[in-house]
C-alpha cells in the first residue's frame, strides 16, 4: 500500500463529480453475509464503462481503441450487504494521453462516509492488435470532466 | 419445456404486481456482447430475496426457516445488454404451505414486452437441519400478495 | 416442468459421454453456504463452450455462426459446496440443423448420483446479423458425438 | 502503487509454496474476450479460503474467528482467457497475530511467467461481533508454512 492511499478513508461524496446507483444482488453477499471484496471491482468496471459508453462515445464491440486494466486496488472500511442500494462516485486522478487512473468511492444510500474506496488504471490499446495507443479525443474530453486534482490522489 | 411455458412470451408489465429496477454491470455481458443467460438467474434471486427480506421479514443469516431452490427455468426472447437498466416484475404462480413458485419478467426500460421470462420454486426448510418445513406466517402472508391466478401459470 | 424432466434424478455418470472437472470458487457459495443455483448455469455454459471450442472448432470472437441460448432449466437434488471439485458430464439430447439441446449432470467427486441436472438449447445465428442459421459442419460433427438417444430426454 | 509492487512481474512459479489449478469459465471472459480483471480477485479468494479450510481447519459457517479482507490489489501483465486452465500460486508475505497478507501468482498452464500477480490482507475478527481478534492457532500454524521472506514482499 502506498502512502497516498492512507487518506482514502476520508473521502466524501463531494470528492466525486459523477454518480450512479447500483442495486445489490443476492449473490454479491458471500458466506459472511456481506458484499464480497471481488464484487467491488465488478462495480468499478460498471461505473467506468457506463461513463465511457454514455459520455465518451466508447462502443466496446466496435471502437478501434479500448481501455484495458493494468492494475487495480481497493480498501474496505465498513461492510455493506445485499439488499442495499449503493451509490458509486467516480473521479479521475490522473489523465494521460494513453492511460487514465480512476478512483471510485462506494457509499451506502444516505451515508457520506465510504464503505470502500478503490480504483484502477486503464491503458488504451488498438482493439485488434492490443498494442498501446492514444485514447480517442472523445474519450479524453469526456474523462477530462472527471479530473479532480488534490494531494491525496493515488 | 412444458406446454404452459409456451405463453410466457406474451407477458406484459401488468402481469406482475411487484417491480424492482436493476442497473446492469459490465460483467453481465459475455463475449457475445449481450447479457449472459446465467445472469438472469442472479437477477431472479435478487428480486425474490429482496421481497422476502423487505416484505416478508426473512433474515437470511438468522431465520429458522429459509427457502432453497429446487428447480429453475428461463426463456430468452430478445437480447439485453449492459449498460441498460432492467425492470424486473415478480409474481407468484403457486403458493403452498412449504413451497412457492415464482415467475419473473425482465423488461428493458420503457418496453412492455419481456426480453426474458423465467422463475423458480423455493422449498422451505429448517435452516439448521435443512429438513422440509412450513414457511413462516409472515412469509406466506407477504407472498400471498403476489399470487396471480391465470391459465398460463407454470 | 415437463413430464420428461421427472427422470433426470436417476442420471448416472455413464449417461454422459464427455466430462470436465471444475474446482469451485469461494463466491459460488451464497449466504446459505452452498453453491448458488445460478452458478450451475455458469458451469453449463463453461462445459458446453469448452467442448465447442476444443472439439468443434468454434472461435467465439471470430466464428461467423455462434450459438445463443433460447431456454434453460435446472433441477437441484442435493447441495454442493465450495471447496468441492465438481465433475460435469455433457450429453446432447437433440441435435437439429440449426439448434442443439444439451444436458449437463453435476457430480460431486467420487459420487455417481448427481447433485443437479439441467441444460439448455442453443440456436445458431449469424454472429453479425444474429439471424438464424445452420450450424457449421465442424460444430454439427463434433456435437453428433455427444448425442445420446433414450426415452428420458427432454 | 507502492514501490515494492514494481518487482512482482518477475515472480516465477518457484516463488510460491502452494498451488491449485482452476479451470476458467465462460463468464470469466468479458466483451474483450479475455478474463475480466475482477475475476482474478474471485480466484484469490478461492485459493486462500481453500487453503484455510483444508490446511488450517477453518470452517466458514462455524468458526468463531474468520478473516475479512481489508485491502486488495492486482497487477495485470498479459491477458489470459477462457477456456484455459490456470495455475495459482499462493504465498504469505506478512503474518501477524491477527492479520495476514497473501500474494497470489496466476500462471497459464505450462508457463513460468505470471499473467497477473496480486493479493490481499485478511484481518481476523470474531465472527459474531466482527471485532478484531487473534487468529486461531491452527490458522496461524497453517499459514506459517506459506511464509516466504524476501525483499520484494509487499
Amino acid at each position: 500500500m502506498s502512502k497516498s492511499e492512507g487518506s482514502l478513508k476520508h473521502r466524501r461524496r463531494s470528492d466525486y463529480p459523477f454518480f450512479l446507483s447500483y442495486r445489490t444482488r443476492w449473490s454479491d453477499n458471500d458466506q459472511y453475509s456481506h458484499i464480497n471484496n471481488s464484487v467491488y471491482y465488478h462495480l468499478f468496471d460498471s461505473i467506468v464503462n457506463s461513463y465511457l459508453i454514455t459520455n465518451c462515445a466508447l462502443e466496446p464491440a466496435k471502437s478501434k481503441r479500448i481501455g484495458l486494466v493494468v492494475s487495480s486496488h481497493c480498501q474496505f472500511y465498513s461492510p455493506l450487504s445485499f439488499p442495499m442500494v449503493l451509490d458509486l462516485g467516480l473521479r479521475v486522478n490522473h489523465l494521460g494521453s494513453s492511460s487514465v487512473t480512476y478512483e471510485v468511492g462506494v457509499f451506502e444510500e444516505g451515508k457520506d462516509t465510504p464503505g470502500a474506496v478503490g480504483g484502477y488504471t486503464h491503458v488504451f490499446v488498438e482493439s485488434a492488435s492490443r498494442k498501446s495507443a492514444k485514447m480517442d479525443d472523445a474519450v479524453r474530453t469526456g474523462l477530462s470532466k472527471l479530473v479532480v486534482e488534490d494531494r491525496s490522489k493515488l
